[in-house]
């Protein structure tokens, strides 16, 4: 009987699908100037509340920085993916106590542990547009002179923004440097765990399945924001109290059905929609390729030296996952590329931006020039990219203590300018994050691993030609000719990491309040090479400053010809995204991954059970096999299906960042969290397909039983409102 | 657009999908009492007519003796599969003109290229009930006896029967032993071929996407039944002319919609649906694991010493498609299995079948002893497995030449016996297809090859205990201990291949009326071995007539049982297929190959041209990768689809034999040929199941468009009474 309501629900649904999708990673701003598109797909909500960031649901929506959280009660609990709290659980993963497997869940709020002190919690309060405030005067301006205004302008707004105790306030850069937008942010600081299934649920498929259809990863885990005894936020203590949100979104247990309107809200990362066609043919033949291939053997190395070490695999789980996620979605996005005209298609469209500027006197005086000055400036970058992927590459990155010690020595140099004239990250403002990323980083190192990828990046380096080398690395490190080869530099190698003390906290602690000239006396080998290579790194950062200050000139004036032209035909004009925060829509509905195949919207329990083997990444916790293979459902059969939906797939347009984010009905309710997109959707970050770009999302029905029925976290169901089984 | 079509399309189909498929491969006598059931799905046929053996479209379905095909045009054109084409292709192709790769179109009548003259086209015109005839008397009585009676009455019953001269009669067994029917066949002798598309379109995929969804296979050839100038079946001849049947199946180029009645009629080979629990777990645990095994290495062998011979690659591609299909089906049969709770379900129902036996005294004293007689049975048999596949497997397949001089010389041991004694296949009855057989034998063998098989097959026979082997092979042989090893036999083995002279058609021929001293005497080898071997030959013989008899008795009396049990529970009583012609019917419907997909029920040009690559086995001729790049699609789109369908899922109930059946619609026209099943339908020999397991057909659109578009075949589309593009 399954069989029939399957199809019939997925029949409703491909009909449905006949309406094509709308792109679109929406600013709150612009959702009232596509009501009738939002209404029309069924939105309950009045887009004006909708837009609000201090009203139901933007202003229970959370950003982690990377991904995106919601509150789901008055006592700041956050729902967010498993893969967003896995570093978390990981922090308070020991040999002996592994939480990975084991899951975790809090029995009170005191059993609640807690995250590395850098991790955040962020609220969006406010967005105000200060781009007249930050380029007057700057009219045809670039270079370093346009960025070094635009930084120290947009450094003093901050600093006036953050007057507001417990706030952050960062200027984003929206469309390219066409505008620029401050945004508040409420910055809880205590972040603790509070549940975690299993890895063996919240991983489920692991990075066999990542990216892919049909999935069955329960990718939830719960925290929550802590403030201090005054509601204010504050660094770890054990005074501090549950946070309470102004809002918290209600859950609704039924969830979607096939063609339900269904809405992201959340923090997406970044994408290049509106690039140039010879920007993704640069991707296409050049970074990915490098970035494969790199990354590979990034993944390879930790394997390899890691093997046989549980401890220092625990220690490189979290970096792994991250490598992975990259190395498979750069590799699908090539795959994409290969199947479309995506290309052709961008092209052919600067060809019609191109003749639509030309067929008019007064485009041609405002926007004549955009397009040459973009690609003039994208030549000169070009011709430096083996310097900046291999050379800049070991400066930028570079072994982990080198890096620490650099960016001590640098708060050191920074700190004696006034506050706001320092460097982003340098600041008085970030100094929390800062001491609790150097008291953290043992967590996340070993010498061993450390080393093998050192010398693997190494490896690159000394195949440049020396004109491409960079001069204090080649110095520093003793490389006086061509051809050398890491065994060259072993011994060099040796005494570095044997003679420094950096991987203690203490010793890393202890350089926080010291002076440059502390370090340029150092006998730290790692503090030795970061003095050593500064000047190198500063001139890098001085060129990754012009870039910027010409890309704020050049593609702000690209994407103002670009915008307009998009507007005069109708298509959609939102901007690309860059970490703020943003509304998508669409329903839920599947697609046809190849002729003759069908993706179809729910994946379901039994589809779990059918997966699961004795070996990684298809393990599964005793208990939650025997419920299935019981068909004990609880509660929580959806209706139609005749048994729990696991994940879906919907059409809204999402990016990574979005990890995380509530899936909302059309009241603005909780129905699931998104966490992936699908195979088809990895080139999505350069060209949307309505067809074939899908969001994956985790079924609320699905977390609340695992909750429910399978780790009995009842006082957490009972927190969002709901009931448990009795 | 195109998106919104086939989603569309979809969601129609599958709401249909919810009423299960029917099961069943009907003899045409029991579809009137099924004609509620095929009323119900659509068909407007009367249910007596689609019965009638002479009426259409019965009357117009021919088979091949391994596959079928059907009469489309008043002048005996056939059309049937491309792969039961392709020896026919083959037997006509050389090293200089490559049929497979080049495709083949006779321009006329005269253009025609004849088949080898075993090839046969067989159309059935009498099924008879024979079964008190043959079996009077021996109730209770099995072994030879059982078998020498009924096989001396079938003799006659089929000597009486062929008294009608160009009738080819035999018996058939249905369920077991049950029943005996006559079935008399029309028997075409003089086969040609009239066009192929090249073997890009025809076996396009290959055996990468043989059993595979989603298809794009244009698996179809046309041939032509000749007869002598009298019009009745005559050997080749070029005073032959074109066959004129009673009836040809009209074409509907308007194919098939998602949801729409369809219909195969044709020539099943063998299915086990009612075999015991048992069976099938010996297939399970024995016979496919080595089945898979052994065809796995006879395809590596003959790939390695074919390496860079075309010319013995060429003989041996038939011969590589056949085994190709069978490893592959049998791993999708354990794979399905592994899956499913087949055995179980066997189980289970035998117990219900027990119970319900003893729940009533009458059922005890009639069905008392069917079970267990039948298990007992089978437990001798199983005992004798190794000997047989690798003892009996050696005297009964063997290295070519050796088969061919033990057939020759029992010819002659069987010419002393009057005609209605003798052997089956040895009769005057068999005199043409034998040599014809005889004639052609070299078409596919190369001594190099045939001795690599040979050696495999030693290997393996070498490895039985002492006890296991077989005296006349080893003392033929020279195996005179244990742990020998074929290297051991090299001299033995090339004094074999070195002094005989039967590669040659002429030395052949000329046994055919030899007598046995004359084989007696021989010095060629393979002779030599022949007469060697007889006795065990004999010997085995008379085993397996031992079994057919005890089959006959033992399977006869519980598939009485078994389908009087069914018939009380109101399921299916119809027949395991046994090669006689059939009825299945279904729908147009798509399903679920996990959790999360759906496979759709038709591919298209487009899914053809995506997978098009310059390796084989998906490269493509030029012109229709060219019309498919324009979206040529002629006349031959589906106004729903926007595009030309390739390919079909239907659920209509077939197996191998069925191959190149007609597909018709309610109205009993062709719509498309059936040519193969879904991976998931590989174990439905034994098991049906109605979510499952799928037959996959050409669309008639996909073979019009080729022919008119592609071939230009117009003489042979206005031949099928429609039109070719002007």
């Amino acid at each position: 009987m399954r069989t029939f309501v399957r199809f019939t629900a997925l029949a409703t649904v491909l009909a449905a699908a006949a309406v094509s999708a709308d792109e679109g990673m929406w600013p709150p701003s612009q959702l009232p100037s596509i009501e009738a598109k939002l209404k029309a797909r069924g939105l309950e909500l009045d887009a004006k509340d909708l837009s609000s960031l201090t009203e139901y649901p933007l202003n229970a929506i959370v950003g982690l920085g990377y991904c995106t959280g919601s509150f789901l009660s008055p006592n700041g609990l956050v729902a967010t993916n498993h893969h967003c709290g896995f570093g978390i659980v990981q922090f308070n993963s020991t040999k002996e106590k592994n939480l990975m497997v084991d899951g975790f869940l809090a029995k009170d709020f005191a059993a609640e542990l807690p995250a590395d002190p850098n991790q955040r919690l962020y609220v969006t309060e406010a967005i105000t547009d200060i781009s007249a405030r930050l380029t007057k005067g700057l009219d045809g301006v670039g270079g370093l002179k346009r960025y070094d205004a635009i930084d120290k302008r947009s450094k003093q707004a901050v600093a006036d923004c953050e007057r507001d105790p417990g706030y952050r306030c960062d200027v984003y850069n929206f469309n390219g440097g066409r505008n620029y937008l401050m945004i508040k942010q409420l910055e809880i600081k205590d972040v603790r765990l509070v549940y975690a299934p299993s890895e063996w649920i919240g991983n489920f498929g692991g990075d066999i399945d990542n990216w892919m259809w049909p999935r069955h990863t329960g990718d939830f885990t719960f925290l929550r924001g802590y403030v201090g005894p005054d509601g204010k936020p504050a660094p770890y203590s054990k005074d501090n109290k549950p946070y309470q949100p102004k809002s918290w979104l209600k859950v609704d247990p039924k969830g979607l059905e096939v063609g339900d309107y269904a809405m992201v809200t959340g923090y997406p990362g970044r994408t290049n929609r509106s690039r140039l066609a010879e920007e993704l043919r640069d991707a296409i033949e050049f970074s990915y390729p490098r970035g494969i291939k790199n990354m590979g053997e990034a993944l390879d190395t930790i394997a390899r030296v890691t093997k046989d070490r549980p401890e220092a695999a625990i220690k490189y789980a979290s970096t792994v996952q991250g490598i992975s996620n990259g190395w498979k979605n750069q590799q699908g996005q090539l795959e994409g590329f290969a199947k479309t005209t995506a290309v052709a298609d961008k092209e052919a469209e600067e060809a019609r931006l191109l003749a639509w500027i030309d067929a008019d006197a007064g485009r041609k005086a405002k926007y004549g020039k955009a397009v040459t000055a973009l690609k003039a400036e994208l030549a000169r970058i070009r011709a430096l990219r083996e310097t900046e992927l291999y050379g800049n590459g070991l400066l930028s990155m570079g072994p982990t203590l080198y890096g620490t010690a650099r960016d001590l020595y640098k708060l050191s140099l920074e700190r004696r300018k006034p506050d706001a004239e320092r460097g982003f990250g340098f600041q008085s403002r970030d100094e929390i994050k800062f001491k609790g990323r150097m008291a953290s980083i043992d967590k996340r190192y070993d010498a061993e691993v450390d080393r093998a990828l050192f010398e693997l990046s190494l490896a690159r380096y000394l195949k440049l030609a020396k004109a491409a080398r960079i001069p204090e690395i080649d110095r520093a490190l003793g490389i006086d000719r061509d051809g050398m080869t890491v065994a060259d530099l072993d011994a060099r190698l040796d005494a570095l990491y044997a003679n420094t003390t950096l991987g203690g906290m203490n010793a890393r602690m202890a350089l926080i309040e010291a002076k440059p000239r502390d370090f340029e006396k150092s006998s730290d080998s790692f503090v030795q090479l970061a003095v050593a290579l500064y000047p190198a790194f500063e001139r890098m950062e001085t060129e990754w400053k012009v870039r910027a200050g010409n890309d704020g000139l050049y593609r702000a004036a690209y994407l103002d010809a670009l915008i307009a032209f998009r507007e005069s035909e109708g298509r959609p004009a939102y901007p690309d995204a860059n970490n703020s925060l943003r509304v998508t829509y669409g329903k839920v509905t599947g697609y046809s991954p190849k002729d003759g195949v069908a993706n179809t919207e729910f994946t379901t329990l039994e589809g779990v059970l059918a997966k699961v083997t004795d070996a990684d990444p298809f393990l599964h916790p005793k208990r939650a096999v025997e419920l299935m293979q019981k068909k004990h459902y609880g509660k929580y059969a959806d209706p139609k299906l005749g048994t729990v939906p696991v994940n879906f797939l919907t059409d809204v347009d999402i990016t990574g960042g979005n990890s995380g984010s509530p899936t909302l009905n059309k009241r603005g309710e909780v129905v699931g969290l998104v966490f992936d997109g699908n195979w088809e959707s990895v080139s999505a970050s350069w060209v949307f397909n309505p067809s074939l770009t899908r969001a994956i999302h985790v079924d609320i029905r699905y977390m609340l039983w695992i909750m429910d029925e399978v780790d009995q976290a009842d006082h957490l169901i009972r927190e969002m409102g709901l009931e448990p089984s009795p």
